[in-house]
């Protein structure tokens, strides 16, 4: 499960009635019973009532339900609802759709729409390309998720995930300026799920793919890929692995140490392990070893699943067999995207000089960082509660915005890499040390490096349509 | 063919050589070519060019393409492009997606993002309708075209339609507060297009049709309505039939005659001609002929087309049959959903005392307005150059505004008629007159009472899945 962010505030609509109610009673119970008002706001009053907002901190042990216990108790008093402030960013959903200008009068309507549109209109029709200048395509991404691999959650349906991916396109705004809409999809078939999104992607520069469970994740991206001719990037998988790269540049830094002689374990060969694996492979990683439930990936055995057997025949070239704790040993990188708990202390022994461990499991890790500290040289975790957080919102934002403005066909591997050396470079070596390998996902630094260098990749593999005049 | 706004403006962006190119000489070879140079706007400098946008009138019957070839004779000067202000309105797109917060710190991320949003998303999935307020459900609607049947420019393409989607979508937002998202679809297909936006619909609260050619849109919108549980309006058919009806509950007052007694002949029996049929027989008008390219549409014929079969069952009790000058004798009021010139003065001698007429082929009326003028009552054409403009922009905000506040599962017949009502009654009795029977577009009364009449409708006909405080 999720690591559910304890909330210490809530904040209660309460109805009182103008003759029977008193806003004083109230304000007594609350404190007596061990509520702090934090804020009142007047939503609305008439002749017999008025409605409040009251934002209360619940102090020590208080629970929510004692609070709402000694209110009911109250006359003339009716508790319309309870909220909390994380609920509360959410209502009415958090994003929205803005005109870019207003319209005036009706020489200005004549100009967005009926007659003058038909012109524009009728320019994209005689050249379609001309989309990417006349319509939001040019600054567009889909976020669409089919909702089966929702965070930690799993399958909890479309309506379910829709809040993941309206925070999403708040990131892609707020971060790199990107316009992206999420798309929750009712449907889980790998086919209608390729054939929906190529029906809806005229009006797209781009398409986020997001929480779709795996394997379909993997067929899902590559035939669309394949049919499309917009970029079409799985989050989970590519935007992981751009910041697990980014970061383990940096931590062999601090070690001294060079991308092509360390041995790196992977533990959890999902959707963001097979990705990682092959980045690691493209950034020039040369011993690598893949380990899953069932032990290391190993090109002597065979595995109904493609992409383990692409893994088992793209590393670990001397067939180290076993569990974690048999091919751990000697290892200087450790990377976990599996589960809590997978990582003992005794297998930190065992690992080389200066051992790097970035274990991300979510909500926890494969080893308590607190337990792991005085055997590891540079640790990352995917949580905020520790230092060098492997978060990828650095990643999809920036990465977007290189593709959106070189009209890239696609983010190939040499973008993805670009992304991971750029976001690595924002830590410049005067600031670079253990406990800081990869910057926050605020550091303004973070976008415009990435946006230039996968531009300048696209460029050079001949997916960009754009050239972006500081590139000519 | 769609009128195309004349546009006398013309902006050129022009790069200037720093030593070779001299902006007098520019500017006065423009003057000599007789272009009036209205504003000029730096771009880009550097050292050694300077980009500006140079707007320009053309005075008399000078040429784009005459100022152009003066402007590529002058040394050090490159044209880069030369655009319209229509053009330059549709720049980049003409929506944006924006975040209705902004995320300032860790605290906020962990509210909007993971790891707070997890809560939020289980609330949901342990009750899907609270998707309605926690998410972007509550006030989206989807705009959604195939891009077959745009303006009277015909199948265009996806990507051709986008600009009029998109200004639908500013319109929507800026007159009604909604939320609209457009989206073109890569297919024509009748089965694929209810299936995209089946799988799309979790995220929307509404669906509004846009476009899409007859007869198939008729299939698309009742397959729809009957398989989601939000209301999905075509708005050639609908929105055009709720104006048309607003108009005419006016010009009915300002003759002094009453709808149930009226003889109304409708010409273009196509998407928006079934629409106003069915509205006018909701509506009370009991003496209806309905006229297509093969003359009255009459009970004692066989057609292929099931929404002729239709029309013809339910209206034209007498059986009239031929062409519209024999059908249109004793006529009080003539509606044309057809094409230009099909209505002669000829006609309009024939018709009842004080005829009102609503010519709405697009661009060009069923009979020139000032042709009609003194044969006519009250006249109103689709154009914007003429009083008495029935613009179905006049119907899909508020509409919408409505349906979603109340959640309504459909847009129903008397919605719609609530609608109609409510549009009408923006004109007070002092106000009516000949000259104005239909409020403008930009008039603030339109949407607050065309909302409160259409919710209104919706719990009366048990359509509405919440009571707004005020109608409780």
């Amino acid at each position: 499960m999720i690591e559910l962010a304890a909330s210490t505030t809530i904040i209660m609509r309460l109805e009182l009635d103008t003759q029977s109610g008193s806003f004083a009673e109230l304000a007594g119970a609350i404190g007596q019973a061990g509520g702090d008002i934090m804020a009142v706001d007047l939503i609305h009053a008439d002749k017999v009532s008025t409605t409040r907002d009251i934002t209360v901190n619940l102090l020590g042990n208080v629970t929510e339900s004692g609070i709402i216990q000694v209110i009911k108790k109250l006359n003339g008093i009716k508790l319309i609802n309870v909220s909390d402030p994380t609920f509360l960013v959410h209502l009415g959903g958090k994003i929205e759709v803005q005109p870019r200008t207003k319209i005036k009068n009706r020489d200005d309507l004549s100009k967005v729409y009926t007659p003058g549109v038909a012109k524009v209109c009728m320019a994209i029709h005689e050249n379609p390309s001309r989309a990417y200048s006349l319509t939001i395509k040019r600054n567009t991404v889909a976020v669409i998720s089919d909702g089966t691999a929702v965070l930690g959650l799993g399958d909890i349906g479309p309506e379910a995930a829709m809040p993941v991916m309206e925070g999403k396109a708040m990131l892609f705004k707020q971060l790199a300026g990107v316009d992206a809409f999420p798309i929750c999809l009712a449907t889980k078939d790998t086919e209608e799920i390729i054939r929906t999104i190529k029906q809806l992607s005229p009006t797209f520069g781009g398409i986020n793919l997001e929480d779709i469970s795996s394997p379909r994740c993997f067929e899902i991206e590559r035939r669309l890929n394949e049919e499309l001719d917009i970029p079409v990037f799985h989050d989970d998988q590519h935007g992981t692995a751009v910041v697990v790269l980014a970061g383990l540049i940096n931590a062999i830094k601090v070690v001294n140490k060079s991308m092509d002689q360390v041995r790196v374990v992977v533990t959890g060969i999902g959707a963001a392990g097979v990705s990682i694996v092959k980045m690691l492979l493209a950034a020039g990683v040369r011993n690598l070893v893949a380990v899953d439930h069932m032990g290391a990936l190993c090109r002597k055995q065979q595995y109904d699943n493609p992409m383990w057997t692409w893994v088992s025949q793209n590393t670990n070239e001397e067939c180290a067999e076993g569990t974690l704790s048999d091919v751990i040993p000697g290892a200087d990188v450790f990377i976990g995207v599996s589960r809590q708990g997978v990582l003992k202390v005794e297998d930190l022994k065992t690992m080389a000089k200066d051992p790097i461990v970035f274990a991300m499991a979510n909500p926890e890790p494969e080893i308590d960082p607190e337990l792991a500290e005085p055997y590891v040289r540079v640790m990352a975790t995917g949580r905020s509660d520790f230092p060098n957080q492997i978060n990828n919102v650095l990643c999809f934002p920036g990465i977007f915005r290189g593709a959106l403005e070189c009209r890239a066909s696609v983010i190939n591997e040499e973008m993805k890499l670009a992304a991971s050396w750029a976001i690595a470079s924002v830590v410049s070596d005067d600031e670079l040390n253990e406990q800081y390998i990869i910057p926050s996902i605020f550091n303004d630094k973070v976008v415009p490096l990435m946006r230039k260098a996968v531009i300048q990749a696209a460029i050079d593999t001949n997916v960009a349509r754009r050239i972006p005049r500081e590139f000519r």
